[in-house]
């Protein structure tokens, strides 16, 4: 292993691990080759042999990985196998998918709650999680020194709840409200717009005839 | 105008407009510079101005551009002035969120319908837009020539949804389902991966301190 990576592996890693860890059960229970994985992905297999040996001890040449062993190692090497307490806020359908979302977890992150401010849902548990009023956001998060926060709330609430974020000392905001946030220094949003990814997506082939 | 645009102006104008369309309707109503774009969004104002004028006659000196004719002129040159139709399979609170999310329209596109495979579901409405059974998927894409589907369901669905969805003819394919699809050439896939987002977003000073 080398810990003297270049930006140019590190930047593939995640790829290798979402692959390897979307492969059904069946799979992940054998071995996998570099060439496999770098067949799957449409990369150089050269790049993913050297890629992998970077962060994983697990290859036997003929053999390959043991799946799980080389999933263990990208996500320690990644730090997915942390245990990052994340909130979200806004519990319309979209908050609730991400009260839902098992796939979270694969990634070391731990959804402890929700909130909202309507209070027929405060009090009440989504998916074993409970749902909290916003008033209690701050108290919550730095007591539980909570560092990370989805936003789901509709457009017109969520610099409002990214002041209070902020304010609770969350470092790491990832807003799905279609609307442009503004945050301190030292605060990394990220403005994830649906809309968007599918514009890029549908429009490409259209956007690439243009010279 | 200039149609002979370079990528790299191609590969900003989203931006723009992503950050134009999200300001207050007030200011919407009004004028905005090139250079207060560039602030925003940390770009180099003279790239900013080059690139707004390739698409827009709308720019005045000392004034700026009118702030809705700007975005109306970016729109229609990227093709957010379609008005091309979208399904959604898997109506779990993930699905249910796409379709009522009104922002699609802003980019040209239009959520049509709903497909689960749920009795209970089937036939009723979400955000006034019908939910059929996924036995239907095949005919109603081919009698409207839909192109574009979303995936909402479970892991272990969303490769057979995927094949049905290109077998209706179906081009381009957002798939929410954390899992690697396969679909024939031609068809164009993008695997959302939320938890994989929130991963770069949450642990990129870690890895960057890894050299």
């Amino acid at each position: 292993m080398n810990k003297n990576i270049t930006s140019q592996t590190l930047s593939r890693l995640p790829l290798y691990f979402n692959y390897l860890i979307s492969l059904p059960e069946s799979r992940k229970s054998g071995h996998i080759s570099a060439t496999a994985i770098a067949e799957a992905l449409g990369l150089n297999d050269v790049q993913v042999r050297k890629d992998l040996a970077s962060v994983s001890n697990g290859g036997r040449p003929k053999v390959g990985y043991p799946t799980s062993e080389l999933i263990g190692d990208i996500g320690k090497f990644l730090g997915f196998a942390n245990h990052d307490g994340v909130i979200v806020v806004g519990m319309g359908n979209f908050g609730r998918a991400m009260l839902e979302n098992r796939s979270f977890a694969d990634y070391g992150f731990e959804v402890v709650g929700g909130f909202d401010c309507d209070e027929k849902l405060v009090g009440t548990e989504i998916n074993g999680k409970p749902v909290r009023n916003v008033s209690e956001l701050g108290s919550f998060c730095r007591e539980r020194n909570i560092q990370i926060g989805i936003i789901t709330v509709p457009e017109a609430a969520a610099q409002e709840v990214c002041n209070l974020m902020t304010g609770a000392g969350i470092k790491y905001i990832l807003n799905f409200a279609p609307v442009h946030l503004s945050a301190p220094a030292g605060v990394a949003v990220h403005n994830e717009n649906i809309s968007l990814t599918l514009a890029m997506l549908a429009r490409k082939t259209d956007v690439g005839d243009i010279k």
